[in-house]
């Protein structure tokens, strides 16, 4: 199949190699630190809107929604070179309300689309392990399925445009606060001189054990903070989850202070070291 | 072995008819509301200090820090009875600043203490299933080891006195927060339109996954809300949790505003619901 795939970072780069790897023919935009390998496998073209017009399936992996935006709608983007029957497959991490809107304008071209953000970072990109949580029109997800699988293992429809999204959001959510909840307890533990590591280890078997616990309590413990997922690339999708308590005027009061405490550990110093250092906010 | 056992509630009742099941001699106090059988099969005693003087071992499973210093220190309270070499293993849930006092004064009799808080609930109690936190010194630890091992399973000696009281509060942080994650992250999802059942099965394999979210996260989802673990009992914790943070000059930010999303629950009728009942706190 022809495939544009534009966003050749940490992530994109192993993507893209799956699909190569596959067989597929694959056009590429944004070449600039990418390996020679790659350019010689792939066709560089000169701007998104040659890639659209070049491949069936265009997928994206860009950094933040204003990216996403630009590829999508920017002078020479992608929309200036969809036509009917095209998919675009966005796996980039971007806001849920602004993926409905793009999937909108999209539809009026008469191509498709797809939100398929992924977790498990760098490790799971290279495995092709990816978790890949998917929002799309039921026949979208299926010509979608086949390439997903190339790239990733736990793939779950969630349901319509926007709601794979949505389902990264709560996990960003759900693991930097559960993050917080193993700081909070482990700094009483070392504080209160009880072994932090022996606490942890009673912990493993009860209603607290969580892979944040085992993981990142173990980080925590060893004091070995390499990334693993930065805290400034958190900071971020916390900040999606507080657009859409406003938009929605929800009250995520823990949220709201995660961002906070993130400013102050990226303020330390903190933003480039993995996210389980948000310990080091606390001390 | 002779044995006394003070605070047959919930937990207590079934706990101690492990140590008769297994033949222990047992002596009881505080026996209204408990079944004839057990009072048939133990001896009810007038107080404390009765308690202390016909057993070797004295446990304690009482509601909260000042039940367990009146029944230790106040009239014809445990300490009046005991005597060199006997031993008061503490399992009920409290300060682990008053459980080092508590020890330091029993120490003076010659008496050993063992704090050995559980978790594990009313169905962890009946099935001898306890998850034990413990802190000891080594002997006692070894003197305890054999009736702890009658009423639970999972049993770790963290370190010395009070550190078991410690790894309980820590716990009870870990858990509630998670509770409030897991209960933020699902609001959003339903809020946005995504189906929380299959936001919550997505996350599962991944860095999200605690027992929190699949046990009180499918409570959430289903409003299932029958205790379980009270919301009421689990603010007794936090504020455990929070007197250490003072005396520690700690900064738990989530404990601390956990207590506040406690009270309001608290003051919204939800007292007596399961503390997955949380969630109702966000809206």
């Amino acid at each position: 199949m022809k495939i544009g795939f534009i966003g050749l970072g940490v992530m994109g780069r192993p993507m893209v190699g799956h699909l190569i790897a596959a067989g597929h023919e694959v056009f590429l935009y944004r070449v600039k630190d990418v390996s020679q390998h790659l350019v010689e496998a792939g066709k560089a073209l000169d701007n998104p809107k040659a890639v659209a017009e070049a491949a069936d399936v265009i997928i994206l992996m860009l950094p933040d929604t204003p990216d996403v935006e630009a590829v999508l709608f920017g002078d020479d983007g992608v929309a200036q070179g969809l036509a009917m029957g095209k998919l675009v497959i966005d796996m980039s991490s971007i806001s849920p309300f602004a993926t409905k809107a793009f999937a909108a304008r999209i539809a009026e071209i008469g191509a498709g689309y797809v939100d398929a953000p992924v977790s498990g970072g760098e490790v799971g990109a290279k495995n092709a392990a990816l978790t890949i949580m998917v929002g799309a029109s039921e026949g979208d997800f299926e010509r979608a399925l086949p390439l997903l699988k190339l790239m990733g293992k736990n793939i779950t429809r969630i349901g319509g445009v926007g709601d794979g999204q949505t389902a990264k959001v709560v996990n960003q959510i759900i693991v930097g606060l559960t993050i917080e909840a193993v700081a909070e307890g482990l700094t009483l533990a070392k504080a209160s001189g009880a072994d932090p590591a022996k606490v942890r280890e009673a912990l493993m078997g009860g209603f607290a054990s969580s892979r944040i616990l085992e993981v990142h309590g173990e980080r925590m413990i060893n004091e070995t903070f390499d990334p693993g997922f930065r805290i400034r690339l958190h900071r971020k999708d916390i900040g999606l989850a507080l657009e859409s308590a406003k938009a929605l005027d929800l009250y995520l009061p823990h949220a709201a202070n995660l961002q906070q405490l993130m400013n102050k550990a990226i303020a330390d110093g903190l933003g480039d070291k993995d996210h389980s250092a948000l310990i080091k906010a606390l001390s």
